[in-house]
């Protein structure tokens, strides 16, 4: 008789959602169904063609937008690659000879790598700081603008901490500076990819330009992203080729992820309201519970404005990678910062850096819920940290 | 009761390829137990390391080179562009002031357009002509090399007309070129997304330095092609963030589609001689008939060195757009040039233009073939035509 294995409990829903097996499903059948090429001209394609309009139109209605204003890509890494370099490479083919942008100190790498390479290619950034709680002022980035600032670029909430920007002010502050100086520019990109699953996310209410997501953070595909280019942005292209998506984003359609991606969007708006109350209380009971029993351990950045789905505490003094590894031992999945972190062989965090709590880079660690995390999985946590951290 | 309706005929397997029901179920299993960030630092992102580790080392094996010189990517457009702006934009940063490549008239868009793009960017290209049965001298090619000359980009086959390039000869005027002038450059670059089915590809023996590859050509994953990089070659990113992939390939990486890829390359080598085999015979029996039953036809490029797939055939003075959609009428989907062609409205192919046949670019036809193509399927398609063009 062998002893059975206890089920693993899942915290680090931040870095990868499973696949929802009703959207695998779908994709499934779509793959089957509409497998050809939408550029082609007989019936199959005009099949995969109707398929792929009907995906972005599901797509654009979640949104809030135009279906010829989302822009199918790789993940969310590539749509925030196309928003920022687009933008750019676009400001220096219409004559700016030094294009600023503006973003914050928190960013994704997908964002801040990028930012370092438009710097390479003679841009200017200024990456503005965030406050103890993790939020950006909206009258920073305001008087951060000059007439070279094409874009303005901050996440909808963060990755590590969960912490959510005033992305409305941000953009009522840019709109009026557009305004007063009567310009189209700065345009306003965020990366929402964290905050779908959580917040309402509509890009005319939000008064958006650009906007990132990504199938994998959302139950849905992977390898398959999307940006929302508003009308009227011109975003200079990354990949050249056949002229795919109006030539914004060249390479065959992946209909069947397209297809996915909408119905994973379409299924976190119907679940948004209350799966973000039921993780909100999941979350507070496990921050409560977690400082009850670790005096000195304190949360990073506020409690109340952050996801619903993200703790995120430094522990004085604890190695964090340590006792990734340690709850990894008896069954928890958690993470130390954030995946693309442990691949530079950097445990430290620049996001809590950022938030003036150098001592906690090395010592926090962020638990991050989902849609299989109930409250059981906290007191199970709270007692494994308890053997971990003496 | 309702009549059945006759199975249709697919004759466009080189614009895509159906999945393979076996790679489907695979990648499916693979996405439920390697769900996780390959990144991350527990139980769960171990096994997807592992599984994409595999996967890695599987497409290494098959195609003859190391593990670390397989890049995934989101398909065979984003391969090209990585390996053309990678090795242009290298050589920028290297201090070449005008980076020269060498490419053919005849390469597909996701070539050509990449190197208007280099030409935009301040770069230089050289077009070299084929002759009349579209295939390149490697004599020619050697000839344009320059002292600049940091890439000669040529596709194994060709999508349109299946003609094959002697890759093999062109590498060695290459290397010859390299050591007389005891320099790396030229690297040599080829997209073998038409050829993988049916010719061997093994990187060593074809001496080549990049190489392409799309799972849509290959009844694999969609959203997922590689790109080979011999070791030494050093490429400057398309897509910049978390670094994954050796900093190569930025975005977090899709398991599941790697584990496709590799299967479908696997399934493609064991297939490969049988069904090349398979294959000839019936394209031989299909140019045979189209010719005797049309007199005036002519192929397109020659008879012996093209794909097995590959029946390209010029009707003068007919309307080949007319002729694709009155066959999709009678069930038959074909093709007048490339997928791509018909995105930009534009029903000429510079492809048959470039074997000296102008009068033949709007007025050919492509029937590819392919796993479920028979005989017979040739007999209806050469009774169909009969009908349409009189």
């Amino acid at each position: 008789m062998t002893a059975s294995r206890p089920k693993r409990i899942f915290l680090d829903y931040a870095s990868i959602t499973p696949v929802d097996p009703n959207v695998l499903e779908k994709m499934n059948a779509s793959l089957m169904e509409s497998f050809a090429n939408p550029s082609a001209l007989y019936t199959e394609a005009l099949t995969a063609r109707e398929t792929m309009n009907m995906a972005r139109r599901d797509c654009a209605r979640v949104l809030g937008s135009q279906d010829n204003e989302i822009v199918f890509t790789s993940g969310g890494t590539e749509s925030n690659n196309l928003a920022l370099l687009g933008v750019f490479e676009h400001a220096i083919q219409t004559g700016i000879k030094k294009p600023h942008i503006i973003t914050t100190t928190i960013e994704h790498p997908a964002v801040l790598e990028v930012c370092k390479e438009i710097e390479r290619r003679g841009g200017e950034v200024t990456y503005i700081s965030v406050n103890e709680d993790g939020v950006v002022s909206p009258k920073d980035i305001q008087k951060a603008i000059t007439d070279s600032t094409v874009l303005v670029s901050v996440m909808y909430a963060n990755n590590e901490i969960g912490s959510i920007q005033p992305i409305k002010e941000i953009v009522k502050g840019i709109r009026e500076w557009r305004q007063q100086h009567n310009t189209a520019f700065p345009y306003v990109h965020t990366d929402a990819c964290q905050a779908i699953l959580y917040e309402p996310i509509h890009v005319i209410k939000l008064g958006i330009d650009l906007l990132t997501l990504d199938g994998i953070k959302m139950y849905g595909p992977r390898g398959m992203g999307l940006l929302y280019v508003r009308t009227g942005v011109v975003l200079y292209p990354l990949i050249f080729g056949g002229g795919q998506q109006g030539g914004i984003r060249s390479g065959t359609e992946h209909v069947a992820s397209m297809v996915g991606l909408a119905y994973a969007l379409d299924i976190a708006e119907s679940y948004r309201e209350i799966e973000s109350e039921r993780l909100t209380k999941i979350r507070d009971y496990g921050i409560n519970k977690i400082l009850e029993t670790f005096p000195q351990a304190t949360i990073n950045s506020s409690r109340e404005n952050r996801l619903p789905n993200n703790i995120n505490i430094c522990f004085p003094g604890i190695d964090a990678e340590f006792v990734v590894i340690s709850l990894d031992v008896v069954g928890i999945s958690a993470s130390y910062s954030s995946a693309c972190r442990t691949l530079k062989e950097d445990s430290s965090s620049y996001v809590i850096e950022a938030l003036g709590k150098k001592d906690c880079a090395n010592s926090s660690l962020r638990f991050t819920l989902g849609r299989e995390t109930v409250q059981g999985d906290i007191d199970t946590l709270v007692e494994a940290l308890k053997e971990i951290i003496i």
